[in-house]
């Protein structure tokens, strides 16, 4: 078994104990997570209570008979398993790919332990090759696009079969190209700035346990803090 | 004629000259500025082009025949007139109390010269006796609540006629009451780091010109850069 995003998800899934309050990750890697989970659940009996980052996430933890809460129900998580764009040498992340974002950062941001998984393509010196998606509302969008362009970037309209794309909270996704960022913390802060941004996916500071699947099958674990 | 709000009105609808793009401000002392640009249009002729900050004002605007157009048409104002609920010996201004809180700040944000209105009840010292309007999503507010009480303040949910005001953008308004905010630029940065929050009622290093109408008639006008 050499599917590095295997390997990094079932790794992950090790971490979860009996009784813990879990957020389940979206995409291709967290997949493989919430699978090992689902199996832990039927074969061992491990009882969690989860929240899921997006509505597949959910659906597939159903499936797989994974307890689903909402968050008036949970309003803490010990340990989160989620994907990322694109992780760099400090362990900030480019994450909301899949257009998530809102609800993937508070995710991470009520979790105690955050763990992030993905397999040796996403790990970078320096975060920006992947376009980072800004959530902004859609009341003059067009004026956060040219504020956002006069930070540095190429931003683009996202869209989905030929359609703007309309995030849950009824907002649009800016991809923006910055091609280089090299201070991702003063980038977001100046960002946020901008009126009519709703979030950003930089993830700053937030990762505890980082585990890199590699093509040799071999998992690579760090302990941040 | 002594009444405060009037005299820094109508004041400041003397900055306003023929064939320039100019932001229309919200509520009370806003008000005298749209009827005095509405009599000079009248009697002098007086060619603008006019944005408006919330429904309200574009409402009267028209009644005035000023004439109105959209974010499509108009990118940047020469000079914008608004009102403040907070202006600090610093001018840094708490706006957002009628809710069009997103509107006002991105009309300040393309204007060249950005004047506040207001009568001598709205200066104060330190900004925080105001509650600070903090919009933000609907998806995980309770999460999102907590938060920005972790910053130190009492939030409330705001309501309008017994039920959850919601903003044009389809959010939620917390009422954030801080008593002092001793650094509002750090502050701003702190809540907009907050997940779920799109837009927070400070406005720092913004204003151009102040004029405060005072109720013995006199105007005091200042200009700040």
């Amino acid at each position: 078994m050499n599917n590095p995003k295997q390997i990094a998800g079932e790794k992950a899934a090790e971490y979860i104990e009996n009784g813990m309050c879990v957020g389940l990750g979206t995409g291709s890697t967290a997949y493989f997570a919430i699978q090992k989970i689902g199996q832990r659940v039927k074969e061992e009996g491990l009882q969690v209570k989860c929240l899921a980052t997006s509505k597949e996430s959910e659906q597939l933890a159903k499936e797989l008979n994974i307890p689903i809460y909402t968050f008036d129900e949970i309003k803490e998580l010990d340990v989160t398993i989620d994907g990322a764009d694109e992780v760099d040498k400090n362990y900030n992340l480019i994450k909301g790919g899949g257009g998530a974002l809102l609800r993937e950062k508070i995710i991470a941001y009520i979790t105690k332990h955050y763990i992030i998984i993905a397999d040796e393509s996403k790990v970078v010196d320096t975060l920006g090759k992947f376009h980072l998606p800004v959530e902004v509302v859609q009341f003059g969008w067009q004026i956060t696009f040219s504020h956002l362009q006069q930070l540095g970037c190429i931003p683009k309209l996202r869209e989905k079969n030929n359609e703007v794309f309309i995030t849950d909270n009824g907002n649009y996704i800016l991809d923006c190209d910055f091609t280089e960022i090299k201070n991702p913390k003063t980038l977001q802060a100046n960002i946020h700035a901008v009126p009519g941004v709703v979030e950003v996916g930089l993830f700053i500071e937030r990762v505890n346990t980082l585990i890199v699947g590699h093509k040799d099958g071999s998992i690579e674990v760090k302990s941040i803090k």
